[in-house]
């Protein structure tokens, strides 16, 4: 693992989400640039001093070049720190797992696609949010046909902790970085505006073949967008609408999607993520559960226990995590997994909204 | 009333609406133009044989001259049917109560204003979602600072009806007018669209200063707009988008409204009209019941029954009828109802939404 | 109508319920024992003074000698004063719409039955929640075995305007008399239990043959039950339980029904009555609206308004009324109303809980 | 480990939970009684050869010996073989995490509470809803009075996988057993009636004193009782139901508990566990979120992920194994951990049921 030290919040949920499925062990890791927390950090884990590395360069030579060295590294850094990583370990011929959105910059990106092209080593991009069975399930729906030709695509996703201006506090460590530009890249639209146009892509197949965008700033001083309001324009004529927002008070984590074609519509929120509404044109809306009735092999093959017994997050990000073993030994094609093409199809997104918005609100296509 | 007769819909909820509150007697009609139709209705409805019309300048002439005569006209008609009995009971000095939206053209839409302005009487628009006792405890919330500045708006109405091309089955009266371009003006955009629109202009008390439009006529042959997706910027900075659709299979009238505001969020659901949700920032979320706990005066105002006892659509369309009452009495200022300016309002809308679309999706100002 | 005069509650629910749909009109009332507050009464709504009473008995005599007499009386008196007026009217050959529960005791509920049994006119009594278009659909769903043998019934009714003991405070007329043993006759037990009691009866058409109960008064110096858990055992071998109270923080009308057969489960609540859960055993739970898609004809037959626009407790109220009157007139067979069986059911009911529970929750069989 | 071989279910869910919070290793098990089961059921899970045993006394008295031998043993075979390894694990001074209900019969669980005693090991029974962040935290609401005094709990657990006989079906293994006298020593009742029995008494803390149970088997020729109805009266004058149902179509782990006090009343139910309502008399009802806004420090304690990101059954599950760690290295008190004293409150439950249900539904005393 590079990051995910002492006082940072998504490697621990890596390293839980890694362990659910009994795939990995952490045993090596350059948890932080400052040797001290590192060494601290590393033993917090219980990782031997002797592959506690302060430095991922020093990291990527040395594991490789250990008889027992790691299958893969998995980067928890900021955005503006995954391309360093992400290059050092492919290039020393390391699987890289790495955290959303691809980078901070389209050039990081760039130079990121570039060592995964070079390389032969696996590179797995943690949009999460496909790991959750029924989004997998309406995947399959979508790819067979329940829906018919697909309309209607609409996306959000929600959040109300940066209504104010946290920012500044001081203590916000991760309202800190998310919306410094240089660090983050973008701010909403980064942070999980990536999320929802990756869910969207995942479960419709469908490709965004323009958008228009109009973000905002509605904290007091902010310097990156908390409010992006986006209109989408799909290859098959397809329309639809993202909005992501982390300035909407009561959103916890609003992750929400609703896809309607010709023959039915699904709708599905993250917040209850066990359930998901399949609405047939001219019959009953259905409750679909997670592994529930009447779901044929689909809904089951990503969770561990019986319906009505919830599976969360935790479950959902677990699922990336032994996709990624089973990709690793060859024992699954990895075929769910999201890859360096999304990670650069968000950074389109996130630049395309940017260049959009800039304009005063204008139509960019690919 | 004008329109309304035997074959039609909304003539029927108008009528049940009035009498709920025991504030209005129908008792005249030019319920058809088609004289015998006319006068079968009227005897459906016990208006007696010389109060039944099949004329509606007949109607306002001689209603105008009895002592007796009507204290106002309801208009039920298609949209392209609204400016000529409007402007001949304005002129003949009846009150008007007329269906959404204003009209099927800009040019009718003027000539109505026109005559009101020229008339002592009253026009009033039956955008009868305000009557909703929290859509107006909302107002009140919004009024008094209870959620801060606003900055964000989501609203939204999506139905499935027209997901297939039923306007080409012949005997669907309903679907054939509302998607015949002359009859109706605009498709989704006037149909719910405008009620939408109304609606978040009532509660937030926001002017919307410019939209950009995206809509689509996804049924086959179908000559007006099915899907609108419009991006709105507000005069006080707020951005929001509106969506409505007849194409979104499962939605039945998905009539929802969702306000945030720098200090609290709001959301309501037409359908379990008798709830919302208020979120204070960094408290818990309350739901809100019509006249339940906690309301203050405001919720209770414009109800019949207790909490929990779920009052509905007629309920709501009926307090607009007995608002509409007080205000010709004189037992009431009729400030909730809306009115010729929210009709052109409402027309502006439609007008402004259709030509950002034709130029492609562009930025359209008042 | 006899009672609902100025300050009374339920009585402005009935004149709201019968005018919906236009078959009925108020012309005569006993609307108070006290002449003065009879007359004012009256004035208030309209009815002419030579029909405006101050005495049932009076009522009745002059409204059966009028050749333009009433068809029907609604007698919305507190429980205790039922038994008079119904039997007065009765006599006198009018058709009579009650109240509910029928009674304050058995032997006031037997004497109605006996002039019911000696009279030619109708007796109809309001449980009005029959009147829910989809406890409708449900009734006719469960007759025709779409949810196979019934096992379970789980029932409840859940308040919590009494959770103290708001009817000492001296200005509630709605808590004293209901909490008043002798013109109520129960409470939480009579008040809303029998709406459960009658509800489900209504809806499985099965008998309870046997039930064993334990009430208790929460409510500091509370004379009657607020709250009674029973356990129902049915002819056909289905179990199920039945809860009322008026002392659980959070419930406005909690009337909830659950039932569960061999085949299939449904599960419905009053505070969102247009919608309903389907369960077929082995296929996803169903969500059906009233009017909505998939019903049949079932559904639609009790309902005014559109799929999506919610209707509500008056419209449910209202097609009692609007059954009545197709009784009345011959031109509906009023199969569906609530009867004087229903009513000598639920003071069965009433009289066996209490009986069980006296004895310290001993099974009561009929 | 002892059971959990191929083929089982509930040792995988143990084996998940433990896991989670990284505090526990599996290196030990007798993981069937069979011997080449349990030899490869063991290399399934990577346990060492000499640590594979197929009997339980011989792992215990090994494991003792052993410098690195286990620090707890967990229990998952059915509920007729808890006793034996239970006991064999106590007197060998081994701690011990056992799964619910305690025994098959009073007589074993006698016989483990005896061992208990005379053992300095610990005893931790899996009761692991108590887990669940808000199931705790509602415990520490009613306790610091945020309820007032209790008067009313309203209990259910209803699932529907039994509505069918499924276990004559041959292979369904987890029907077979749990559906066997013998084996299960009871059916509803003991599999998650006593989950909704613990729970309550977990929350709420109070005792009951008596109960009244309406016993069924409902499934042709099922010899243990598939549904529950269950009074309860509980030592401060509250009242409460309790129902336990394999037979509700619709209900995949619907375990609901509903509590009301004289200030507050609050609602949870499993299936979507992140959130519980809180109403307070008199105020709107709180929609209350696992680790959200306004909680105070109390649902945070438990839980790894920000509010908005469910957690499920399995994070519920692992607190339970987590506090077991701490409670075990001495690094927390394990206040919160069901006991032997759960376990026999649970086996109370379960006779006191039969005997009622036995004697046609009589009140039982402790």
């Amino acid at each position: 693992m590079v990051g995910g030290g002492r006082g940072a919040f998504i490697g621990a949920v890596h390293r839980i989400a890694s362990r659910i499925d009994d795939r990995w062990h952490l045993v090596a890791g350059a948890l932080s640039s400052d040797p001290e927390r590192a060494r601290l950090s590393a033993e917090d884990l219980n990782i031997a001093p002797d592959r506690a590395y302060s430095d991922f360069r020093e990291m990527a030579r040395a594991e490789a070049a250990r008889e027992d060295g790691i299958d893969a590294v998995s980067i928890v850094t900021p955005n503006h720190m995954h391309a360093g990583p992400a290059i050092a370990f492919l290039e020393a011929g390391i699987n890289v797992i790495c955290d959303k959105p691809l980078a901070a910059t389209p050039e990081q990106a760039q130079q990121i696609a570039a060592a995964v092209q070079a390389s032969k080593a696996r590179f797995i991009l943690t949009h999460n949010y496909t790991g959750y069975p029924l989004m997998r399930q309406a995947r399959e729906m979508i790819e067979r046909g329940d829906l018919g030709e697909i309309r209607l695509i609409q996306a959000e996703y929600a959040q109300d902790w940066l209504t104010e201006s946290v920012e500044t506090a001081g203590d916000n460590k991760q309202a800190a970085w998310r919306t410094n530009p240089e660090m983050a890249g973008a701010g909403a639209l980064g942070d999980i505006g990536t999320h929802a146009f990756n869910l969207l892509s995942f479960v419709t197949g469908l490709k965004v073949e323009a958008l228009l965008a109009d973000l905002q700033s509605f904290g007091a001083g902010r310097q990156v967008d908390d409010n992006a309001h986006v209109l989408l324009r799909f290859a098959n004529g397809a329309r639809g609408t993202l909005w992501a927002s982390q300035v909407a008070p009561g959103n916890e984590n609003g992750l929400r999607l609703r896809i309607y074609g010709t023959k039915a519509g699904i709708e599905w929120s993250q917040e209850n993520p066990n359930v998901m509404t399949f609405a047939p044109l001219g019959q009953p809306k259905q409750i679909v559960t997670r592994g529930g009735a009447g779901l044929g092999t689909g809904g089951n093959r990503w969770t561990r226990i019986p319906p009505g017994h919830p599976e969360g997050y935790l479950e959902g990000f677990a699922t990336i995590y032994t996709d990624a073993a089973d990709l690793i030994l060859g024992t699954g094609d990895g075929a769910l997994l999201p890859t360096i093409e999304s990670g650069l199809d968000g950074m389109w997104f996130i630049g395309a909204c940017q260049r959009s918005s800039q304009a005063g609100g204008e139509w960019v296509s690919r």
